[in-house]
């Protein structure tokens, strides 16, 4: 069966201010020393697996101009600009509608634009033995991954048997939202629960028939937009429905209702990139826990992550700060305090400030 | 007796990098809300006693530009442009010679260029009391500050009994070098020690004979370029000779040793703006024991000084830091840490790059 991508990238990323902004969310950004963006390196990684042409890229309207200068080879007709964002089970509902007129049916790879993988290889064995499962009957597919300690930040995914006949994969038992520290210390303990990590993989049609299920309106509205792909009534049906289409997350509104789940464990360096706290992860440290970018000249300094701009930083006396210079805005923030980013960004837009938003 | 005052603004002022540079050292910058530089502020509050036709400026040829910029109404020939810095005692002795030469004798009142003082009627009590003191016979008068703490970070002036016939002066036992805490504390708890603050109050003949007795081939050297002062072989031999002179501070070299020094007390909130750590003291902090300059936003920060410059300064979950952020470079330095910052100058100085230094 044709395998296609559909990469989410309307996402905000407010919590890379002041890199990110509303007009050049994470996914846009390199927070790697490499100097590929986050969707370049989500792009790069499935070439094993799928043609550039069967990528689609569900993005903001806003973004169209960001998607085409970072991803040259894509066709035009695959970027699938929302007039609204409506969460992710109305744009992965238009998404498998347009696959399914374009190609009947086909397998479904739903990935975030922004997270980061270490072991590509490794990654890309997963999603085959995904597609494998996703291929069979109805199934959808969750790709989890293997806990490495107890994380807060994350929804979890509770697994039972294995399915002899599907290699790899486990039935799942129960989607649990983030729990707090003592629930995940035992989750974690348990053996049982994996990370919830946005990626799925399934069928066109099965997703389809279960949004039809437990989401009507979304099902009955992403498929008159689906019905005008590649016509000239396209664009104008998209923006007069989609819009109007319920906001609700694929993960609620279909995931922990449907039957027939599955989770493929993964364990591939993966990591969400959630906070300036990720560059450490990702980068690595110095022999004094720094990641220093850019021009720094750091003195008695340590565990602190120093992101310089087009100017000198001086670092001195610092532990656990997080500095990130740009050209208009600066931001020097305690590293037990990163969840606060989105006060300065709220605070700037009180003031009308949104320039720098 | 004509009053004369010799501001000394030959200082480097690297602690306030990196608004301090070489070529704009601390006494050229203004770090009070009011625009004023520091020098301005020395000059003007000395308005009600002396014309600023008798006004000295002493400072290394590097900074007559600046000196001319902020001092509009100081005559060009009241300069003293030292080509080498010898420390305070030459350039003192050059003044003296140089006063000497224009007026016979005069009252030099010897005040730093980079020092606050926020009650200036009192301050000009104290030199009024000073100068008073200082025309009796050859007395060397040297303002001692109340200690308000135990202070580490300067020498001290141990005084004896008031001398009846000058009111407010008192006689100097000997002066200390800068103390440990245990030592800073027996000397405030005491009541009869004075901070020295460098400033100082004689005759031009009384230093000189000090000097002569002290000092011997800085006077001869001060008096051989004294002696051409008005006429056109001055800089010729100031070029010279003062290199040459041997370089002392005035305090070691001549008041340590000398007789008949006195010390006049002053209470008009002297601050000597030693470090960043000054800026909260002479501008005061908000209710969170934040100071802020320039375009700031701040979530949960406290005790924090943030100067910004031309972009915004976002800071979230700081506390005991100091920002100072200026067009080409930025310094994020811990509260207790700001005596390393000369560590940066010196690895910039390292490596070459002295356009930041």
């Amino acid at each position: 069966m044709k395998i296609t991508a559909v990469i989410m990238a309307g996402g905000k990323g407010e919590r890379f201010w002041p890199q990110s902004r509303a007009n050049r969310p994470k996914q846009f950004l390199s927070l790697t020393n490499d100097g590929e963006t986050m969707i370049q390196k989500t792009v790069a990684r499935l070439t094993d697996i799928v043609d550039i042409n069967d990528v689609f890229v569900v993005t903001n309207e806003n973004y169209i101009g960001l998607v085409k200068e970072q991803l040259t080879d894509l066709p035009d007709g695959n970027i699938i600009a929302e007039p609204k964002a409506r969460n992710t089970a109305p744009c992965i509902a238009l998404a498998a509608q347009i696959i399914k007129k374009k190609y009947g049916d086909a397998v479904m790879m739903v990935l975030p634009s922004d997270h980061l993988i270490k072991f590509t290889e490794m990654y890309v064995d997963t999603l085959r033995k995904a597609i494998e499962a996703a291929e069979k009957d109805k199934n959808l597919v969750t790709i989890g991954i293997t806990p490495s300690y107890p994380e807060t930040g994350y929804g979890y995914i509770q697994f039972s048997d294995m399915d002899e006949s599907m290699p790899g994969a486990y039935k799942v038992a129960r989607f649990v939202e983030k729990p707090n520290i003592e629930l995940a210390k035992e989750y974690v303990n348990s053996g049982t629960y994996l990370w919830n990590s946005g990626m799925f993989v399934w069928k066109a049609s099965s997703i389809i028939a279960n949004i039809e299920q437990f989401l009507p309106d979304v099902a009955e509205g992403s498929a008159k937009i689906g019905e005008t792909y590649g016509t000239d009534a396209f664009d104008s049906t998209l923006k007069s429905v989609f819009p109007e289409l319920t906001a609700e997350s694929i993960d609620f509104g279909v995931m922990e209702k449907a039957k027939d789940i599955y989770t493929i464990p993964g364990n591939f360096g993966w990591d969400d990139v959630g906070s300036w706290l990720a560059v450490e992860r990702v980068n690595g440290a110095d022999e004094y826990g720094n990641v220093e970018k850019g021009d720094i000249v750091s003195i008695n300094t340590k565990n602190s992550t120093l992101i310089g701009g087009k100017r000198l930083v001086a670092a001195v006396g610092l532990e656990d700060i997080v500095v990130v210079d740009t050209d208009d805005a600066l931001l020097i923030c305690a590293k037990d305090s990163t969840q606060d980013i989105k006060k300065i960004i709220e605070s700037l837009k009180n003031c009308n400030r949104n320039e720098l938003v």
